[in-house]
């Protein structure tokens, strides 16, 4: 029974695959070539990989699925991917949003410029094999020849380094590439093979990856996975709970982020035709939670008020003490952090969008669950920081049809008399919204006058109809969607963008008043991050979320945070730069700023709309 | 049953413990503190773990024990501790040559005055802890309070070391000691605690530890294991063979010799009573198949012509890579060697002994399983070095009653008109003869013409009879020995003593020959070794092992290449000294030299004795 093949039939994709009976829907679809989202690994808690049989024998619903899947859904079929488990011929529905492989995600970012000056160079190096009357060690052969021929002096190498060496030499026949680091070759390979490097941010959610020449600067691939710590928490708050209190749980950490680094590697390395082992150097730019969950270092005394970090400053790892496997000898340098909430990415920001040399009173927000907020004045301490926690809501989560940015989400709404327009992700019909479309809807809302000040929906509202969790509106019917369902903006999808703008207006009003800024004087703010690059800044003005300085003043700049990384990786001098900067940042600690919360309230409130639009603004919704 | 306590006791040493049934004889010693030999670690392969089970059930013999002991043995209840399991209470004999915890380790060596110089400090830091006003990160306040105080500027640490530092931080108060190198934390200890440094010759048989304050150079403990890579070969060549042959070989020889010299920094630590992470530095000296047994780097190279080394040149290396646990950060510098068989250790004794210093022509040996040969001639290119395969009889191996230079050892020998004169160490019954006591004897069978040049012994010879291994001459009758048998002296411990001999005299021959050097010009002969420091000079003469240079030229020095290990240890002057000395060494291959094997056949003779001696000179032989 064990060993007979099912035939699963994956729908709409239209894949075909054939798999031993007692093989979960999840392998099933990994070995058709579906990317499933499977945040959790495949343990049955995030609920990510949902689909439905729509024939076919997947066994019974377990405990893991009659936990999460509501009774009626279980009846119509809907499996978790990663618990059903096949027992002859079946034929499946999987839904877009359960779909990873068309995820958005920003890894362009700005094109800064950056002079390469790499800390690790390739050299070629040509020796003859040892005899009876020339017995030099391998490494001495190879390091005489390097030093004849490029001057260098005083090389030395690792074990791990060593171990690579002997076989390599005999293979190639004493011919080869060496990949220098100061005086330590980090690894060896075949001639000709130019050293590349690895740039990483590393977001609570999204980690993105950049492979690039170290020798061009040219960028060979970029690719972007899902932070499989999410597994354990949505946020820095709740992952560090989890590395303090439960037993093993930072190994645990460590080691999902380590694996899905690694993974990513590879992914590049093989989309750039390159091997691992040419990847000689790494960067890393995370906030100071995914920094120290990466390192493994102590998170208790960053848990806690007056949540420090163990180390702010730079740190150079081994990759393989990180679990990763590039090149033997390879370093990966963490960028260096500012304090507990502003991390190595607020850095890497700064360093990409050059805010650290502005000439002029400057905002930089990094708009993400955690929004860090960088204030440049080139008058007084140059550069002020502050951190606030803005939360998921931005990343799809903890919205009622809220999806992340791939193929089939809603990215943008406009209410027009004619109705509600969409713009869907990957032009295709809507299976969810995403943060962007989110606030585009909060704002079309508010301008419509669909809800009020306080963000409450109008009962009686056109189009505010009552669903099952309360008020709602309706933006695209069942007819048109893609998973069949209707999708609609709801009270407690208002909620929680009030709670995120609410945090992040509050947190830019703080830093200005402490560094006594006249926000009349602010001439640029550049909004950086992901979700910042596909916000509609006049849907984010509209409600609030971001401040009302003058829209030209607006500059959107993408994955900052990568293009730092990056810079990092290809310079030194840049790598020195990101540390002065760190040093150098002011940090404000917006939880104990005196009146914080009352501004944050206040905050969370709508603008007041001058002109209450016309009832004849507000469009006439899908089936109202 | 296996909860019923079984009660075991040890005879003659008289010791009694209480185990569970199950327990095996070796387990049971070690609760007992009782320091069984055991270089297979409890495999059953090595066989040094014998003793006699006089009482009590002890289970059957398994295969192990049936395929190393003949029938008669196992009839007589001679078992293996690590084999033999107990079933109820068992009275057991364990024969001195057993015993580990006597065994003789030459630790002391040459009292060279070193200049500490140490490349690991310890530093005091206090700061104060973190506050909502002051929220610098841990390693910021303590880095910011060592550059305060101490200048220290620019410092770094690993995520290892950070780890230590958050959580002591806040036990101590912010009052640590940081044990820095260059411009690394490479650990941290409570206030006060100053770093010591570990220093290892690492030789083929034994391994010998020294644990120094880093500061004042001070001893603090010695101490020696033997090397458990034994259990899989007792010379390089065999241990090599096992690495490059067998599936896991060379992580199983790794894995050995890493646990035992983290074991020894264990027990030097409890000696000296210190913390182990307060060993902040540790060097290595060992010959080069030991060197990269330990870092597994390849051996494929060492182990076939032209034998060369992965690497001569200084390799540092992270001590938990090693698997040591010293401090988090601490490095490992492993000496550098000069070719494949030619090793550290060897640059260790020059080092110590100072040869590559020296204003006269001086020859340098030290002489163990491999024997090194260093000749310095201060005219021409300073040093010339060559190794020889002199084989394990000097420790013992190979002799019919052999054993190593522990308790119950007969160390010297001297035939009189009256008798055999016996020297044991521990000053006890002789259990065995160790390698100075088999020179000796050799060179008294000689001295007193019981052999002839060729070294066969003479039939006829008063004293000479037929044992089970053909002809001997009796030592010590089994009434007067601690093992309750004859201990003797057969013909093929000469053919062994013959062969060491003659590979030793033949490479010195050959370095004098190279390098153009009147044998008569030899002004000092320097022995080294533990091995070397209790040779009886005159005998190795008589012999011919050593070279008839006078007798006032040598020199016995003790555990050089350990001295020259804690001088590396101490300072970093040493440590470059020792790569130019490592890198100025010219090497001359014995094997491929014409006409060696000729010279090492004729160096196997013995000398013609002059003064042919009296019948009256041979003893009266015990029981003759």
């Amino acid at each position: 029974m064990s060993a007979e093949l099912c035939r699963i039939d994956f729908e709409p994709v239209g894949k075909r695959v054939a798999v031993p009976a007692g093989t979960s829907l999840l392998d099933a679809a990994q070995a058709a070539g579906i990317g499933l989202a499977s945040v959790c690994g495949g343990h049955g808690h995030c609920g990510r990989c949902l689909l439905a049989v729509l024939d076919g024998d997947a066994g019974e619903a377990g405990e893991a699925e009659r936990g999460l899947l509501p009774e009626s859904e279980l009846a119509a079929g809907q499996r978790l991917a990663c618990q059903a488990r096949v027992a002859g011929n079946v034929r499946v529905h999987v839904p877009r949003a359960s779909l990873v492989t068309s995820q958005r995600l920003q890894t362009g970012g700005l094109a800064r410029d950056v002079t390469v000056e790499a800390v690790v160079r390739g050299w070629q190096a040509q020796t003859s094999a040892p005899t009876l009357s020339d017995h030099r060690s391998d490494f001495d052969r190879v390091a005489q020849a390097l030093r004849a021929a490029h001057g260098l002096d005083g090389l030395t190498a690792e074990p791990a380094v060593l171990r690579q060496l002997s076989p390599l030499a005999r293979r190639t026949g004493w011919r080869l590439t060496a990949y220098v680091r100061d005086h330590e070759v980090v690894g060896f390979a075949a001639p000709g093979r130019r050293p590349a490097g690895l740039a990483v941010d590393l977001g609570t959610t999204k980690i993105a990856g950049y492979l690039a020449d170290l020798e061009t600067g040219e960028e060979l691939a970029a690719a972007g996975v899902m932070n499989p710590q999410i597994a354990y928490g949505e946020d820095v708050i709740a992952r560090l709970a989890h590395a303090v209190r439960q037993p093993g749980g930072a190994e645990r950490l460590a080691g999902a982020v380590r694996s899905a680094i690694n993974d990513l590697a590879g992914t590049l390395a093989a989309e750039a035709g390159i091997a691992r082992d040419q990847i000689a150097a790494a960067c890393v730019a995370g906030n100071t939670a995914m920094h120290h969950l990466l390192l493994a270092l102590p998170t208790r005394q960053l848990s806690a008020s007056p949540f420090v970090p163990a180390t702010s400053r730079p740190v150079d790892v081994r990759a393989r003490e990180l679990g990763l496997e590039l090149a033997p000898g390879a370093y990966v340098q963490m960028l260096p952090c500012v304090s507990g909430f502003v991390g190595a990415d607020h850095v890497a920001m700064v360093l990409a969008t050059g805010l650290d040399r502005a000439d002029r009173v400057a905002v930089g927000l990094d708009i993400g669950t955690n929004t860090e907020i960088a204030l440049c004045r080139p008058a007084g301490p140059a550069l002020t920081s502050a951190s606030c926690a803005s939360g998921p809501a931005f990343e799809g989560a903890h919205i009622r049809d809220g999806m992340r940015a791939a193929d089939g989400a809603i990215e943008g709404v406009r209410f027009t008399p004619d109705g509600v327009e969409l713009r869907v992700v990957g032009d295709t019909r809507p299976t969810g919204i995403c943060g962007s479309g989110i606030v585009d809807a909060v704002a079309e809302l508010h301008r419509t006058g669909l809800i009020n000040e306080r963000g409450r929906l109008r009962r009686d509202a056109p189009g505010v109809r009552r669903g099952r969790d309360g008020l709602e509106v309706l933006l695209a019917p069942a007819a048109g969607t893609g998973s069949g369902t209707d999708i609609v903006v709801t009270q407690g999808d208002v909620d929680e963008i009030q709670l995120a703008k609410g945090a992040i207006a509050a947190g830019v009003r703080v830093v200005l008043a402490v560094t006594g800024t006249d926000p009349a004087d602010v001439q640029e703010v550049i909004v950086a991050g992901a979700f910042g690059s596909y916000l509609n800044i006049d849907s984010a003005l509209g409600i609030g979320l971001l401040p009302r300085f003058p829209r030209a003043a607006y500059r959107q700049v993408g994955n900052a945070a990568g293009a730092g990384a990056k810079a990092a990786l290809l310079s030194a001098t840049e790598r020195e730069r990101a540390w002065r900067i760190a040093d150098g940042i002011g940090y404000v600690e917006l939880t104990t700023f005196p009146g914080f919360q009352r501004l944050f309230a206040r905050s969370m409130q709508f603008p007041t709309i001058a002109d209450v639009p016309t009832i004849a603004d507000v469009p006439r919704f899908p089936g109202g």
